[in-house]
């Protein structure tokens, strides 16, 4: 059925990821937890852990023909085994931005914001994969993944300032920013 | 949690609207059915009917903002006591229309199909609602809703065969046209 369903887990006893850090950037913070799992999961709740998040992938929605292709010649997939930190970035965006058309939205994405263009620079270091949120339900509208090795979390920070200075973040009202080690 | 989650459940029992036709345009047919009933549902299988249909409201995802603003205009809503009729017409897009980019996806949709711009023509006589169901794994990517009076259907008829006609729909793979009437 929905294989591309995934359930984010936070948990106090065990998990796949040691969670480093959980630090919220703007809105209402979320439970503690110490280990994080990342599972394919399906339309219904996973009732694990202490607290659960459910995203599932999607088509590109914002990427043109010649970012996409730069995007797909460029990227690196999950699961490198020197990518043992990872962030899991939960965001949501305001009505404001919601209420915006299609086309709004992309020029504030990219011809204000660069997002894509931003986010190439750091390729292949920072691997990344997007998981939609909002239309399920979920108190967040993104959860935003990122893999990456020790040595670039400098880099990481970059980008994410980059982006948390962009005016697409003026619609971002709640973030939160856990960082994590692969178990 | 989701609001925005519909279940459209045929039933040979009863249901809310009287099924009087079932055409597959393309495709694979869908079990017959005597009655249709939509529900607010939730992430879960409605378990109900002889078979069940999911699908959910979202951001509008194509139309531009002088669009939106005459659609919003223009459009009437659903559930108006004149009109006794309905279509449910679920479809789903090939593998090479989901590969576009959003910016092909509205050339085809808008400057090449007309889309909305025929929609247009025939508002507010026909209602209209759209439900997404591609990312939650069931097997059309859209349920389209529509309500009119009878005598409008030929109106109706005239819409379909100009969407059908045109760019777009030589990416529609599967297409059923449930046309109904309120009990």
């Amino acid at each position: 059925m929905a294989d591309n369903f995934f359930d984010f887990i936070g948990d106090n006893n065990d998990g796949h990821w040691r969670i480093r850090s959980i630090s919220t950037i703007s809105g209402t913070p979320i439970p503690s937890a110490d280990f994080l799992t990342i599972q394919q999961g399906n339309l219904q709740p996973s009732g694990q852990g202490t607290w659960s998040l459910k995203g599932f992938r999607s088509n590109i929605r914002y990427a043109e023909r010649p970012e996409k292709e730069q995007l797909i010649a460029v990227q690196a997939p999950l699961g490198r085994s020197e990518a043992t930190y990872a962030a899991l970035i939960p965001i949501r965006k305001t009505a404001a931005w919601w209420d915006l058309t299609q086309e709004e939205r992309r020029a504030i994405f990219e011809k204000k914001s660069h997002h894509t263009e931003i986010g190439l620079r750091y390729l292949p270091a920072i691997a990344r994969q997007l998981y939609h949120s909002r239309d399920i339900g979920e108190p967040f509208d993104f959860l935003t993944w990122f893999e990456f090795a020790p040595e670039h979390e400098a880099q990481f920070e970059a980008l994410l300032m980059a982006l948390r200075q962009s005016e697409e973040w003026l619609y971002v009202d709640r973030e939160i920013d856990i960082r994590l080690e692969r178990v």
